[in-house]
């Protein structure tokens, strides 16, 4: 008999340093001094992993693979496949015209390169700002996300333009009001977007957040006491090289430069039956559109996953500040442009939380009671870009409940404005001579379902009236209400958009196996509500590049790769044609009904900047849930030890035989304070 | 000059112990022995009110005042106001053919008489219990609704009836078919009503969430490691009688039979100016309308505050259970039937929570970052409604956010079913024999609005694509858009509904006054998606007697007691013509601009069920947000402590200067524990 192997990596792992290393000398070897753009594993075949994953033992481990993006002399870019234990290529792909994902190494280069261009120079002197102060100009560089002008065949990113008075400085209340554009392969400006009416340098004296200006404006607040968390008998999830397991929660960590987290092979362990759930999870691309029609704004629509990625930009996190309480973290390692490893330490956080009441009930007639708290298990990494920031939770509930949240915070993008100018709507004054644009943060939640196995089907469910009407007999009171359910058969009838007035929500069922009580096919529901639509019009750039964005929810059937909705290579697309979901979607006649479907979820916010954003905000949360719903044939948290219970036959006993875990350490608010008495 | 007496109760303050004593010795010196169903604060006449809070030591202070609520024999109610002081009545009223809300008292006495009522006896066998058995015989009483067969002259309840094989089994998975009538007056059953297709008693065996049903089925999880939540300094908040104070909030928690928790007098200190933002914020009324629309289940729509009161209904919280860390209650009490008075001890708990990154900014260049941790203060309650529990938390943001936060826990209503049984989809079956009917739980926030004084004007936003088409001058590229704000001038224009295609939100602005950079109104937004529409259709009973529920927002001008929406007595009002707001609304012609206006907001969630709410329910959780929008002139929680901050120029310094006040007790999760190296 043999066994698993656990030296070696699990197939889900990211690469390792020593992986990354090898694939890079194996390109290197072949293809000389390229720029390295992606080094990433590229995920098992799900066919392979999933009957590896059914039998480690004696199934063919899968092989793990590079996938590799360089940029060759001349702006040539070329996709391989490479096996990092052999160095063997095994694909190697000229990608014409397209243009891959912008590193951070590549951000960090314009801004040196705009401070000594002649033309920006000019620009800033015309700003108010003189040749000697060109030191004091910053740029945030853009992918130019698409400009007919130019095309896509150069590699072009646009320069939004600030100035920094004193190097402390927010810049983003100094924006200049032109727009350079760099060209990546020659290292220059190509060209100036100047706007018809100037807007000259903000004079508004400096309104920082560092604390040095909050002391100045009067210093910080003394009235917050410590709240401490803590676990003295340590945490209560356990792992296993990436792989967790918590409160009958099992699943796999990645972390890859696009996506950032990517939970894989999440099952839930039901009384014994070890249940799959989801074969893999992400936010698969994302899309801030900005509101302001003048040229160039149009081309602020960030395609934030696809065009920096949000592994690349990831934050290390740091103990008792990004995160509080007992905290395991994960590292992340990239490849740099010249073919290094760099390494983002803490990139993933992992912890604990309690989560309140998880279940109470009182009988009103003799206080009989349980009351029971709940917990949460929290996977988050933060990523900054350019100016926001971006917190990523993946909440499990011990209750089967997976909540996605993001907390937008950071600080708005904006633009020059004379003060007395008219914002025409299409954004807000929130300091003097700071215009913040409207815009939207809307994100893509890739589910690849698997819902007691990889044949699913997914229904549109909506809250609706019985249709007998008030008098009639069937509806005598007026009262009747059912929940509509509609299979969603083909990828064209899939393409569905929320509707408030039905509570809509979307089933993923598993036809194959029904409730034992309800009957119903096992399903977890998506509940969603923060789900505006794409505002960008039809036929808008927008539109076109961000077609994920078109619906609420889309339904594919899995394919290995199709992994991101907006396109492999996202920077310069076009979106002509469309690629992406539209790409794989095509007629729409496909079916989608009982087999192995992967739904794409558009959800976030829509952001009316203010006041109380500026200089830097106050986090904006947004979530949504996935739930079990006859899914499990009870509450599956009853085992859960409750802090409190008494029955009525105890209660006739006087108390005998109550349970009683109340938490010691909870004090009264205003007894004495510990080592005082 | 003179000052105020601080040994005087506040005018928020609920009645005291003593006044509601003195107010029942003065009502049976007049009346006689009658049941006592109300000894409440009349809260002070508005006017004034606010004259006396505005200056405190020369305003006349307002009178305590018992709202009081008596039935006398016969059935006869009358409404009182009484000064407890002197024990002067100063009115005195009979309230004819209406009747109050339901006691808890009340609704004890019903089982007792179902049990020993022949009628129900027979309907026992005629389910399979024998008479010997009627001990095993429960009910949930709960007002009759509305029954046209009985009207309101006379007090009823309808019975649930239940059974328990065991005195600790859950008796809601053995419901019973038939409903008994119960005349509050008389205490006796009047009637049955027996359903045309009879269902036997469920014989599945009992499937009970209690510690000895956990024990017998495998028993509790032994994984889960303490977190210890503690304040050593002790809270950040400080009270003065009921009125507290936390990070530049102030308010005064009072507390009713009906509403429960109610906030008067909200401010928040903005860097020295005490600015008002509400002057009273409730649950002001609730409705669960089941949709089966068999009879009679279309009288299981209870208004849980106006027909039975969540102060009435609410726990008595206990320390390391409900609540953990480090807590702060308030009791409540109440008179009883025949003229005490109860305590319910720990009817309110305050505490503070971490609530994450408050915000937080990295710059890309060289990782000079801030970032700081946000805290939460909640007060919070928990009612029982017979079998639900909703626990509700009015929850405080550093940021001048309010969150209202709802969890739906305890236990499903059910009624009986032969498990071949269609439901109709009417309901699920979330165990064998056990019908769960689907419903919704619609609750009415009452925001009685303050915006930097009385006078404020309601607008709705509606995020709007620019009106240009795509290719044309104004809209080239077509991402143009813009927050359409429309003004409610009216009542009758004020009766609005969720629009989820354009993110629909309420503003409430004063139009007096405008943020000095954005030139917009100063406002408080209302964001709230969880927002399902009535269910029960145009016409229908519920749709009559619960007409706050019609839309998702109205809006009419402050007058003082029209506090409660769907009337002040509501059980058995039949909804022709509707109480409430539809009377005070009226032809809809009233101006509510620019005026003290009174915002409803109808939220909720529709409930189908499955088995995992079964037999107890995992809390499921409804929020919104009341959110200042162009309030404050910026970010108001920049002088909240980070726990890291650097500047580029001290990164340069080689972080001298550094501001490093990271959480000393967070630890890796896999460090040794405490007291062990
Ligand atoms: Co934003
Ligand atoms: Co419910």
């Amino acid at each position: 008999m043999g066994s698993v192997d656990t030296t070696l990596p699990h197939p889900f792992d990211p690469l390792s340093r020593e992986e990354i290393e090898n694939t890079i000398f194996a390109v290197k070897k072949v293809h000389g001094d390229v720029y390295f753009n992606v080094v990433s594993l590229q995920e098992p075949r799900k066919a392979e992993m999933t009957a590896w994953l059914e039998d480690p033992i004696n199934a063919p481990r899968p092989k793990r693979l590079a996938d590799v993006v360089v940029i060759a002399p001349g702006g040539k870019v070329y996709d391989g496949l490479v096996d990092p234990a052999t160095g063997q290529i095994l694909s190697w792909e000229w990608a014409e015209g397209q243009q891959p994902i912008i590193t951070m190494e590549e951000l960090q280069l314009v801004e040196h390169i705009v401070r000594k261009d002649p033309k920006v120079i000019e620009q800033c002197k015309i700003s108010g700002i003189p040749e000697e102060d060109m030191h004091k100009v910053y740029c945030d560089p853009w992918t130019i996300g698409y400009d007919e002008r130019f095309g896509s065949s150069v590699r072009l990113q646009q320069a939004l333009m600030y100035y920094r008075p004193e190097l402390d400085n927010c810049q983003y209340q100094y924006p200049l009001d032109f727009c350079p554009i760099y060209d990546a392969d020659k290292q220059e400006i190509i060209a100036i977007d100047i706007p018809k009416i100037r807007r000259p340098l903000s004079k508004a004296p400096a309104f920082d957040y560092h604390p040095a200006a909050i002391e100045a404006r009067g210093g910080f607040r003394n009235n917050l006491k410590p709240i401490n968390i803590t676990q003295p008998e340590g945490v209560s999830f356990k792992l296993n090289g990436r792989e967790i397991e918590w409160q009958n929660w099992k699943f796999h960590i990645g972390f890859n430069y696009r996506e950032g987290i990517v939970l894989n092979n999440i099952t839930f362990n039901d009384q014994g039956e070890v249940r799959p759930i989801f074969y893999r999870l992400s936010l698969a691309e994302m899309v801030v559109p900005y509101g302001n029609p003048e040229h160039p704004h149009q081309r602020k629509h960030a395609l934030d996953q696809g065009e920096y990625g949000a592994g690349y930009m990831t934050n290390s996190l740091s103990l008792g500040c990004d995160c509080k309480g007992s905290i395991h973290y994960l590292d992340a390692e990239f490849p740099t442009r010249v073919g290094g490893v760099r390494k983002i330490k803490n990139a993933i956080c992992i912890h604990e939380e309690d989560a309140g009441i998880l279940f109470k009930h009182t009988d009103f007639r003799d206080d009989s009671v349980i009351v029971t708290r709940g917990r949460k298990l929290i996977i988050q990494q933060i990523f900054t870009a350019a100016n926001y920031e971006y917190v990523v939770a993946w909440t499990f509930h011990q209750d089967g409940t997976i909540q996605p949240e993001i907390k937008l915070t950071g600080i708005l993008n904006t633009y020059a404005m004379d003060p007395e100018e008219d914002t025409h709507g299409w954004g807000t004054q929130v300091y003097t001579g700071v215009n913040a644009h409207n815009h939207q943060h809307l994100f893509c939640l890739r589910i690849d379902a698997n819902v007691d196995g990889p044949n699913n089907t997914v229904y549109v469910t909506d809250a609706t009236a019985g249709e007998a009407p008030v008098g009639s007999k069937e509806n005598f009171y007026g009262n009747a209400f059912y929940n509509k359910r509609t299979k969603l058969a083909t990828t064209g009838e899939a393409k569905t958009d929320y509707i408030a007035q039905t509570s809509r929500t979307w089933e993923i069922c598993n036809p194959n196996k029904l409730n034992p009580y309800s009957k119903k096919p096992v399903s977890y529901k998506l509940v969603s509500r923060e789900v505006p639509p794409l505002m960008p019009k039809e036929g808008s750039l927008v539109w076109k590049r961000a077609a994920f964005a078109r619906h609420t929810v889309h339904v594919t059937k899995y394919r290995d790769d199709q992994l991101w909705p907006a396109g492999r290579h996202v920077p310069q697309t076009s979106g002509e044609p469309s690629r992406g979901l539209p790409e794989w979607i095509g007629d729409g006649t496909e079916s989608i009904d009982n087999t192995n479907v992967v739904l794409w979820h558009t959800f976030g916010v829509t952001h009316f900047p203010s006041p109380e954003d500026f200089p830097v905000m106050p986090a904006e949360p947004m979530t949504l849930l996935l739930r079990p719903r006859n899914f499990f044939a009870r509450n599956p948290v009853l085992d859960v030890p409750p802090s409190y219970a008494s029955t009525p036959s105890q209660l006739l006993a006087k108390g005998q035989g109550v349970y009683n875990a109340a938490d010691k350490l909870s004090k009264l608010a205003f007894e004495t304070p510990e080592g005082v008495d």
